[in-house]
């Protein structure tokens, strides 16, 4: 509650004038100098919101290069523009720093976050500022364009439609289990290692793919909770069920090396969070333009099955037909 | 980084259909069962963005009310929106809650937030909840409209415009000192002090004045960070300057028989934060024309002033002809 230094030239404006005005070039953030940002979606356009926020010691660890928390915290939100068929079109930043948050580690922060700025063409228009006793936290409310009436929304999947998954599955997961326990994975080759390291600490958003998601999937989500509970997520809004075969989860030469050591770590692969691949459900008639639209845009796609009527909770089923019970189905922060 | 409980009907979900599902009845908000919100702003209009976060500890005491909490930190962001001259859209919250929170904090929460949203009509589109280890953590972010190309400036003031600010500046800066030291003040009688606790803990965003604004004034900003400060913010971004009588500046009778009782006081009123009261420049023109709209809106405006030309820092001259020289001009967390 102390009332701190002077505003002319005080610390907040030289932090917002040396790291993030340097980002703000969209005419809309005027300049980070006024008390708000403009937006103007293009006449017959939605805007899609969403925010999500990463809070050092509960989403990333607290020592994590500066410049990876920020395109986290960026690439989280711009994974859900991608899986709702959204072009990114900007973002604010609501940051809360610790006392004793250095110079060096601002200018990685800003660096890397002006770098995904820059590759995902999604600019920062705004932000808020602020010292916390708390952790590093990061929240950030990106907005995205699209044509009315055309979000692709969990719910609109129907029995019939083929699901896709992009990329693989469960390498964060497994990342994060080598972060926490550095001695796992001893079988491992060192580019293994690294490959689901960096899987875990820098997701991958699938924007490339939005297009393609928004003219041909009738749902989507990204999976960020586990693929098994946003699978769960996508049935119960939509009202439909189905059985995914495991062997059809799409699995990276790290991950099935992994697996193939300590075969306990499926349930972690099925049920852990942080992918940031996109689960989409495409009507029949839609599959084949739905798997040109991905090559095209140079994102692999697999499709791991189809959904059914029904309202039973989704299933994985094993190589021995056994239908796999998971002690923690989902992420939860609470 | 713990993998907590099962996304099926987990905590979170259960808080989120419990406490934010009932405030979340605009279409756009798609229940809150969608990975993100839809807003549609009208054909012909700009999209004002403006993020604010309250942290408990930082701008709050940890202890005040639940619904407080939710209000005020909804309406440091109405406030933005009101300045600028837009009519609130709605609303995403970031919330981010230690460990412990009470079923009955979140039902006061919930119910403040949701009279404010009604109030204000800002209706709450989406959000994110997490867990927090540090203190709690409420970051709004606040969508408004208005016509293309009208939102109101810091940077819009020429030299002759009076300047004018609504209701009363600095009863929040002294309710804090009453909430610090509640010795403090003993003068004062009971009605006083709540006037200022109460002006303190739940600012009054001027959002009637929102379209007098945009007709009328040539610059804006809300008095957030001490009139001084952001008299000092305008005048920068506009390239004037200005002397105030301090005479001039609208006090409440609290804040009058509070600074009589504590001359030193004056400094704090002057400079404090909090005050969520709207400071503008009126061309001399439209002087009349504003008066009128803000009678009509029921929001009392006072003129301390008029602008000048030149870059000389504002200053406020008291009744001796000095000007006042003020030890910390204005509030910065940094």
């Amino acid at each position: 509650m102390s009332k701190g230094a002077a505003a002319e030239g005080s610390g907040e404006d030289r932090l917002i004038a040396r790291y993030f005005r340097p980002l703000a070039r969209h005419p809309g953030a005027l300049g980070l100098a006024d008390d708000a940002a403009l937006l103007a979606p293009p006449p017959g356009c939605d805007l899609v919101l969403t925010t999500d926020g990463i809070i050092a010691g509960v989403h990333v660890f607290a020592d994590a290069p500066a410049d990876a928390i920020a395109r986290r915290a960026l690439r989280v939100n711009l994974s859900d523009l991608a899986a709702k068929g959204a072009k990114p079109a900007g973002f604010l930043l609501a940051l809360a720093l610790p006392a004793g948050t250095s110079e060096d580690w601002m200018a990685a922060f800003a660096r890397g976050l002006g770098a995904d700025a820059e590759h995902y063409g999604c600019p920062l228009l705004g932000g808020d500022t602020d010292r916390t006793p708390g952790p590093l936290s990061v929240s950030i409310t990106a907005f995205g364009t699209l044509p009315t009436g055309t979000m692709v929304r969990r719910s609109g999947a129907g029995a019939g439609d083929a699901l896709f998954v992009t990329g693989t599955i469960g390498d964060a997961a497994l990342g994060l289990r080598l972060r926490q326990e550095p001695t796992a994975g001893a079988s491992l080759t060192s580019v293994q290692r690294d490959y689901l390291l960096t899987r875990y600490l820098v997701p991958e958003p699938r924007n490339g793919l939005a297009d393609t998601l928004r003219t041909h999937a009738s749902a989507a989500l990204d999976v960020s909770d586990g693929l098994a509970g946003d699978l769960s997520k996508l049935c119960r809004a939509s009202g439909v069920s189905t059985q995914i075969d495991v062997g059809r989860v799409p699995l990276s030469d790290a991950a099935r090396a992994f697996i193939a050591a300590e075969p306990a770590l499926l349930e972690r692969v099925l049920t852990g969070g942080d992918d940031y691949e996109i689960l989409a459900a495409v009507p029949a008639g839609n599959v084949e333009g739905f798997r040109a639209g991905a090559r095209a845009a140079g994102v692999a796609v697999t499709e791991i099955g189809h959904l059914e009527a029904g309202d039973a909770p989704p299933q994985f089923i094993a190589p021995d037909r056994r239908a796999l019970a998971f002690e923690r189905p989902s992420y939860s922060h609470f």
